[in-house]
């Protein structure tokens, strides 16, 4: 099969250290000290080669992203000229896979998140592209863990002929905290992770139907891809393309119709949407979790915080419970470990404050 | 009057900031930017004149001092060839000054103290001052506020003619917290701030009865000092001096004697003693303290935090309550307020480890 990684986004949940011109998925924050990114691909290694293997992203980001992932085959490395989020991103990739193998199936993961049981995901990712064979456009949900209000919900319906395979029944936005509770109690409900696995013909057939000027924008880029003209062609066109996002323009439509599969799998996932999470992950020493050089750390009566001595100084805690403390050459950030959601608060005011310099 | 400035000591407990190189009363810990040392030469300058002001320090931060004290005329800086306790640094001044001037009433008052009322701490001097002028060693005792542990105490007996002194009528070392308790439930006692004010003559009388060595010691250095052979002679004698304090070497059995005066005062006085201290003095912003520039430190609903923003870098608090963060170039704490006075925990720590660059 093929592989599609998006990457895009800065993720100001995790700032000072993702910033703009270094996003999350550039930075070690695997517990094994890997870039997310470059765990991306080595988890993917199982299931596709790197020359089935496709990066998509902004050009603000591929220096950095070749840098990291000097295994990727440069012309594997698909470069926006504007961000025009998901549907446009995946389905660039998907009409270029087209084009080399028509009734390819690929799978679409992001760059950011993390999975701890490899194993238990290839195969949740295995069950799917069996599923994508017969013709649906499969997606990987995850069994909450908890009544998650910053994901989307996946329900599923009937139980497919194929073991572990379920019709979709519907999409839901995020929900309010009472919303999820419910979701949880009835058993039928994963996260949406926005895994994504399919035929890349059922696919761009489906972008055809909903979003027709998306599809004819894509073929045009794609028939001209592998010709001089293909910047030319790339710079008009692409601009010109809506920006819509695969679950809202295609998925939600396409599960009315029938069309959506789900997986529901457990693998330990992570979005590591904020330094919450990332504590979640690492290993501790006395209840003190750090990100990086743990001998910068001197850490005494400091259970449950979570450190990232990323300044190359020296990080006392005394008595320092429960914070998150995240020390960088320009930018210290001290906070509640409860209430590392609203870091990017802080993004919106040096914003305000015009410190685009810590952005 | 004459005033003598013993400083010495490095002040752990406000570590990272105040260093084995750069001690407490040469760091800009008042809330308008003096550094301690500058305040209390401000403070004195009411009661003495510059050319009747003295410095006592070590070769180490001779420098530093000089620097900070322009105006302090050079030959007043008077530079120790080791450390000898307040006993030996006190007496020295003591000699030089009666030298110039046999019956000078002199004062001495710590370099890293902060006094929030200067003209209520004038008064208390001057009241000192008449006493000692009778023959009379006097402390200025600082009313108590709660029942420190970290400090000595004054207990006063009779009271003196002079209105607002009293006899001592013992010293007392610190004391656990239930004893603190019943010292403050008598309402006779005050904290030992190692204020003294007393004639030079009175003083190196005493000095001769209890510290003989010590007094002819410093007898020959005075007698050599303003000759060619100044170094020599304090190269060899001072070594030899016993290593003691005023209060132990001197006052406690002068204060058997009837000797020994108190002056109970209030005037805001704090030692600076950590950082929980400092923010008790510093004015805040939604609850939160900043030393230094306060634009460099974002606050969001951080009340009870003293932030000391000394690198240079953007300081963010997010649910940050009731923290000390100091931020140094090469070191960063992050420290419950309530164990600010562990500090020098870390301190140790950082010695154990080797890592005298931090110290």
């Amino acid at each position: 099969m093929y592989a599609v990684v998006p990457a895009g986004g800065s993720g100001t949940r995790l700032w000072p250290l993702s910033r703009a011109g270094r996003p999350k998925f550039l930075h070690p924050l695997t517990p094994d000290g890997r870039t997310l990114i470059r765990a991306t691909l080595d988890r993917l290694a199982a299931l596709a080669g790197t020359g089935e293997t496709y990066v998509v992203t902004g050009g603000a980001h591929a220096a950095g992203i070749a840098r990291e992932l000097p295994d990727l085959p440069a012309a594997n490395l698909l470069v926006e000229p504007a961000p025009r989020d998901s549907a446009p991103a995946i389905g660039l990739a998907a009409a270029l896979i087209a084009a080399r193998d028509p009734a390819a199936v690929m799978g679409s993961f992001a760059s950011d998140h993390l999975v701890a049981d490899d194993q238990a995901f290839h195969q949740a990712v295995r069950t799917a592209a069996r599923l994508a064979e017969q013709g649906l456009l499969v997606t990987v949900g995850i069994t909450p863990t908890g009544p998650e209000t910053g994901y989307g919900y996946i329900r599923r319906g009937r139980p497919l002929d194929l073991d572990g395979g379920f019709a979709v029944s519907e999409f839901t936005e995020k929900p309010l905290r009472e919303v999820a509770e419910r979701y949880l109690a009835t058993g039928e409900y994963s996260w949406n992770a926005s895994m994504f696995v399919w035929r890349v013909d059922v696919f761009l057939a489906e972008l055809r139907r909903q979003q027709p000027d998306l599809a004819a924008g894509l073929a045009r880029i794609a028939a001209d891809w592998d010709t001089p003209r293909r910047e030319e062609t790339l710079g008009v066109v692409w601009p010109s393309l809506p920006k819509v996002t695969v679950d809202v323009g295609v998925l939600e439509d396409a599960a009315r119709h029938g069309l959506v599969g789900v997986v529901p799998a457990d693998f330990g996932w992570t979005d590591v949407g904020d330094w919450d999470a990332l504590g979640g992950i690492l290993s501790t020493s006395d209840g003190a979790a750090v990100l990086g050089d743990a001998a910068a750390v001197l850490a005494v009566d400091s259970g449950g915080t979570v450190s990232v001595p990323a300044a190359g100084r020296l990080v006392a805690l005394l008595g320092a419970r429960d914070l998150v403390v995240v020390d960088t050459p320009d930018a210290l950030l001290v906070c509640a470990r409860d209430r590392a959601q609203e870091v990017r608060r802080i993004v919106e005011r040096l914003r305000a404050a015009g410190r685009t310099d810590l952005l």
